[in-house]
């Protein structure tokens, strides 16, 4: 694994709880080294989470023969190259998102791995949540018919002061800010859930003076499915800790989210019911998505635990037990949510409603 | 009284209920004479309403000299002949929203009537629901520091049917669609909240083939004290009835309100709580806005009711006491978010980024 | 009318309502006399809603031959004796609730006004939202299946401060506290929705020393049904403004209501449906109970518009239309209510449960 | 450990992210034997798990010189004699509730563990939910003045089948139904958030002919502290999964909280400002309980996180960071809940309001 901090963190107990909470796991791991920059930090990062070693050249682990998987949590500048060299060294990949600091790196970064033949993934986890997951299955089941609309936000609170320094605001570092950060979820999961945005007419916004990244992105869009909607992210809504929002209508019914309760999942059926109305649905039943895992209904899991279904669906299809698609993002998926992030960054520069063109290899 | 159906029946009920609710009333309503086009339907509204008369022709209205109020809650193509006919008779007069079907007849009607002298107000009721009015006394004091974000949305559910057929869906009789019906009001609450919006990037979009008006539109906006957001209207909502939803975040707190819930209003402070969150707060205390004329704290008021205070407002205008603005709108307002609607449409047609230019008389 | 505060100013707006919203009213109310003690009060509470005339001797009403609805919304003390001689004078009568201050009191109005002939009807309201009445006909039809649970509880906060002085804490003017004006609405909506309470242990409590009345009181009940519960009535719940909250579990569903939000109704079914959760139910459809009257679906009602309906109802009851019950309360309803809240004071003076006795006529 | 099933799981999970969610755990744990009656699922569990080995005979634990901690989350018949065993042979105890079948039962553990000197804990791991704790903390603070009410209720849905066969319904394994596996939980956190039940009027209720055990449970009680409420346990509670749900009322302001919304606690303050009403507060802030331990705020956590901070905290007391109690329940908080379930069960035997003598040592 590179990085570990708040990613090294979220996936090396991920890797932890596969073990026992995905029982039979499709693979065991082993965790065998974690790379980082500061050679304390990620000597105790090490020890706290039980890599067998640290060291602070990623090139250790490219170069070592035990290891099958590499796990790029690190930061955006730090994406292309190890994971590129890792796949190229054999390793399955998964990297944090978003893929690139921008199309044109992500398609890199998917075109070069793709060449090798290795399985890769991006970490796109929200794809993991029990309602996330139960929402896909309802639609394509049809239970929502045509779809008319989308609109979905990405709100946290955080950026909202001068004083914060993190590579987080640094253009070389991040590439982006919210864009990168927040708005790579929102598009991810209206691809996941809705298919192609077709085009966008929106723009990111820098509130704070002399920040090199912006904080916020506002866009309208279409859908090649017909549908049209309201993206928006943003680390400058006091209020909204962690509140990925979306809302999808169709012409058989409804259905709305906000991971603040990532547990729940309201669905609405136009179904001619008397008794009409959202269903706040408690996605923790046997028959639920991931739920033959955990606990009796109503015995919620955490937003930690997202993680262990995501890198639980890798091993599998390392294991050969399905493909990474279309339940995980892969490197193309990754790739298409950067041409997003990209066409909102464009229509605000351009003042013009920008075509999403999506490359192939 | 210009209109016999939903707005003749909400306006008559406010005009009843002023006389004891808000006690004393600052003028004592008397219903006079009532208009439309079908001569038995107008008849029974005045028996059920209580007028003292019917007729088909609004210009019976007009020469009445006993009415000094003329209330136009007519259909779209029907407010700016009678509206200005009525002003010009020296009647002060209340129109519904959108004030024309465009903004060049938006600001005709408004060039027209403010040339007579007469009071006229716009029927934006939504200023008028306690937790609106509460929300912008809050803005006002700077309880929410700087504003960064706006995000609105009205949506319905009803139109998403192809068999229906209203004088809503007419290119001639209403001007657009979900755009003068639902969107205006995004707007014109924008304005009151926020101030002027600077910029629109979006579109108007039809779902049904061969329907005349707009179905849906979406704008990612830009407003003139730096805030950026999104704002949508649409009539293809299934689940939302009338959910008039609108948040925003500031640097100092934030607002959330929900017209299905409109007795409520969403309050977070950014005050170092230990126990932060976003406060329900029901808007129903003896020091809230209108509450002094209803009841107990939780004793909660209707959408109707909202009416009640507006016409009260324009009825205390007439009176002296105050003017229509700030608080309510009149015809300028009522012009100004036509120029935002149509840029809305423009920025659909043109592809760009549309500034939004409002006109002075 | 006898009373001007605040039911006299919810009753007065009801039947003025009642002229136009339940089109065409089943009579229409003519507002000929109001009773009072204080004289200038009652003389402007007569102009402001429009009574022909005030009286400080509510006698003067029972001998008005033109007045055929006696409508009894003075203090507790003040319900017997008026409401007997209206009924005996040949008046339909209609009283506040609690009906007496006791069972035995309650019993004996009704007794003496059913041996007139006369209509009467306890005033709870609260049979009367819609919301509720939807509950007792999904419970009806059989949708619940049998009964399990019920538990309500009744919450205002405005009582704990011994600084306040009110005819609500005489134990001579109202008889008790929390029990007869919160309590008796629990129990009531408990007989609407439940049928029979068979038996009650707890007690009354009183919170301030010297306070006359009690201030909460609470309960764990058996119905007839078969099913168990709690109840909770109390003036000391800072927090809660008006939150008669009640919830109903059986085999085949559940239902949640709270008075705060009196629009709404949850709703849940045991259908197997992989999207199980409760339903949040904008009680505003067309098929919905009183929603004829009323505006397009999500355009909600307040609390006030529970007495058109109450009063509708006993105006047609007067008219032959339908009886007083099952959905309106008679004064043997009324009557049984105070059976149940007698009941919960006597256990608590007892230390035992209390089985409920009622008795007939 | 004894027991692999739900506590099993449970508790090993929570081993295992101690050892580096917690950084650095007040001690190591080891996992070494588990032991269960089925000798195939005992064996999958070891595996599973990471226990070194298993048995069918926990016998084989407390004759185990390695281990220093005996983890009881057996069924209730089987918490007594392997939990005084293994004090006796001086190993640290923590053992799941209903500490025993009946307060006796639990007594009897408690006098002979306490005389072992060896430190004990009953498990009610919801005193470990962050929010719980926090409303622990802002009522030691005084933050809600003088305490009117508590009323809770833990309500579950499962049991209503009468095909269900379980331990659970076993008068002779389980002691008790909905009393030992959901009321202690209510009892307990009312003594944790309010102090000692002073007296119960209620019974325990079986809707199920033929069951041994109880379905369900009522009672209204009284508090030492002079507060008043009721409480409620259930597993016929259709619509409702795992909601155990509280609120008290103070005379400085209220708390409200629902388990299948576990990060959330609502606050109101009495505080007189203008915009008053419940604030939702996700509990996850830096200064939050237990916090310091996850991720950045808005990330939530599990219902299985909360055996984390439970386990956590008997690490830290075992290694003399500080006592099991105020804050961990031991095994005198065990008997004491054991005494209320047991006057319920009496009060509803006796008929009779029965107060709560609570014995010493």
């Amino acid at each position: 694994m590179l990085g570990y901090e708040f990613m090294g963190k979220a996936h090396s107990n991920a890797f932890h709880k596969i073990r026992y909470i995905t029982w039979p796991p499709p693979l065991e791991p082993v965790l065998v080294g974690i790379a980082g920059r500061n050679e304390e930090a990620v000597s105790d990062a090490a020890q706290r989470y039980g890599w067998e070693y640290a060291t602070t050249d990623w090139r250790d682990l490219v170069a070592d023969d035990r290891i099958g998987l590499f796990d790029n949590g690190g930061p955006n500048a730090l994406h292309a190259e190890p994971t590129i060299a890792a796949a190229e060294a054999g390793k399955h990949v998964v990297c944090e998102k978003p893929l690139g600091r921008d199309a044109d790196e992500s398609l890199e970064i998917w075109r070069q791995v793709a060449a090798t033949g290795v399985k890769h993934m991006c970490a796109f986890n929200y794809r993991f949540v029990p309602a996330v997951r139960l929402a896909r299955e309802l639609l394509e089941a049809g239970e929502l018919g045509e779809i008319r609309h989308f609109r979905a936000r990405y709100l946290q609170d955080w950026g909202d002061d001068p004083s914060l320094d993190t590579w987080r605001f640094s253009a070389a570092d991040a590439g982006s800010g919210a864009i990168g950060d927040l708005m790579t979820h929102v598009v991810d999961l209206a691809h996941f859930l809705m298919g192609d945005i077709a085009s966008v007419s929106g723009f990111a916004h820098t509130f704070i003076p002399g920040r090199e990244v912006d904080d916020a992105a506002e866009a309208a869009v279409t859908f090649a499915n017909g549908a049209v909607g309201t993206l928006e992210a943003t680390r400058f809504a006091h209020g909204r800790r962690n509140a990925l929002q979306w809302e999808i209508n169709g012409t058989k019914g409804a259905l709305a989210f906000d991971m603040e309760r990532l547990n729940e999942l309201r669905v609405f059926r136009a179904d001619g019911d008397r008794a009409r109305g959202f269903k706040t649905v408690l996605v923790s039943e046997a028959d639920h998505p991931f739920w033959e895992y955990w606990w009796p209904p109503g015995h919620i899991i955490g937003w930690g635990d997202t993680f262990v279904h995501e890198l639980h669906h890798f091993l599998a299809a390392i294991a050969g037990e399905h493909a990474v698609r279309p339940y995980g993002a892969d490197f193309e998926d990754g790739y298409r949510a950067s041409e997003v992030c990209d066409a909102i960054v464009r229509s605000g520069r351009s003042g013009r409603r920008e075509t999403v063109a999506y490359r192939s290899l």
